[in-house]
């Protein structure tokens, strides 16, 4: 009988819990648990014993989970992006799309619900680990592809070419991403209240609209 | 004779550099250094004996020109920004408030004569030492102080109030800054060029202007 099967019969006597279950719930618990670790230190600083700690492993198991803490990085950064994402796309098929203050409303409680995720984005975003910092970019391009291709849907766009497109949704997403920033910065000393924050971000996003509603096909 | 006048004498024997002039190019060697280190490392790893190296001083002789290696960094932001500033005040003083493509191409060869200090910039402004950072968001919060200022003098914008001129001087911050972004991380993989980035953020730019001549006093 192998290592592997003496724990699996183990664990079946000791509980429900199957195997495949309690590796999905480690791997989750180093999600977690690397997350926290990233409340206010940087990626660089962090090791794969102190990952593996906050998962109750020794640091060599960790790597039946992950190949890399990097890789545990780069998924920390697709699946928070990802559940973002759908969020945010969910709520453009269900309303206009000139409501972006839906959309904006959307993001700004899930980057409270999610304060510590999003600061680890901002942190490593320009800095620190390439592997991570790649990842980041990737998914800020796949956020502006979405959104291209739904306003590219837009009938009052039909007659809009795809640069201009792009162009509107890197705008409307770099408006959005820097109220992100306002938003984890506010109250500091010197920064903006929450709520001015969002009441800024809500009009300028109301002006590239105004923007967008003057706009033709060749304006140069 | 104190160690001092002695030097005093010794230097205007070898020549007619002041003491005040040798000073100011040892801190000038000192900042100059410092960013060169900083081209591809966080200010955070850098250390005080690294950067006396770099200006041919001992590191207990840093202190006579810096109480900190966080003041060097600090004074390293705030006189590359008091450059750009001056600049982009002086364009604004000169075009019309319209001509924003003016601003952005003086940004455009500002960073790319100065991509190493854009890159520190970048990397500083959201993670890293809190000095650094803080005084970073402060210089970008004066950019947009001061944009905010000569919006209100624009005649078309004569009856708008102060709240809607610090969005609107934000949303150009902002996008400029991205802009700034998007220059420092052209032409690598996946990445835009730098021609793409330019026209795409002249284009956003008239967007906004575009949304400006439709914003009214009260639009909610």
């Amino acid at each position: 009988m192998t290592t592997d099967k003496l724990l699996l019969v183990r664990n079946s006597e000791a509980g429900p819990e199957s195997r495949a279950a309690r590796k999905e719930r480690t791997r989750k618990a180093l999600i977690d648990g690397t997350l926290e670790l990233l409340a206010d230190r940087s990626f660089a600083s962090i090791s794969l014993r102190e990952v593996a700690r906050t998962a109750d492993i020794v640091p060599t198991a960790f790597y039946r989970h992950f190949a890399s803490l990097e890789e545990l990085g780069v998924v920390l950064v697709e699946e928070s992006m990802r559940v973002l994402r759908q969020m945010l796309r969910e709520v453009r098929r269900t309303t206009t799309p000139q409501s972006a203050k839906e959309s904006l409303d959307v993001l700004v409680r899930h980057v409270s619900a999610h304060e510590a995720q999003f600061r680890f984005f901002s942190r490593e975003r320009y800095g620190g680990v390439p592997e991570i910092r790649r990842a980041i970019a990737a998914e800020m391009r796949v956020f502006s592809t979405e959104l291209t291709i739904d306003l590219s849907r837009v009938p009052m766009l039909a007659q809009w070419n795809s640069d201009d497109l792009e162009m509107t949704a890197d705008l409307i997403v770099s408006t959005m991403l820097s109220a992100v920033i306002g938003l984890l910065e506010a109250d500091a000393p010197g920064a903006r209240s929450r709520d001015e924050v969002i009441t800024q971000a809500e009009r300028q996003l109301r002006l590239i609209l105004l923007g967008i509603g003057q706009w033709r096909q060749h304006p140069s």
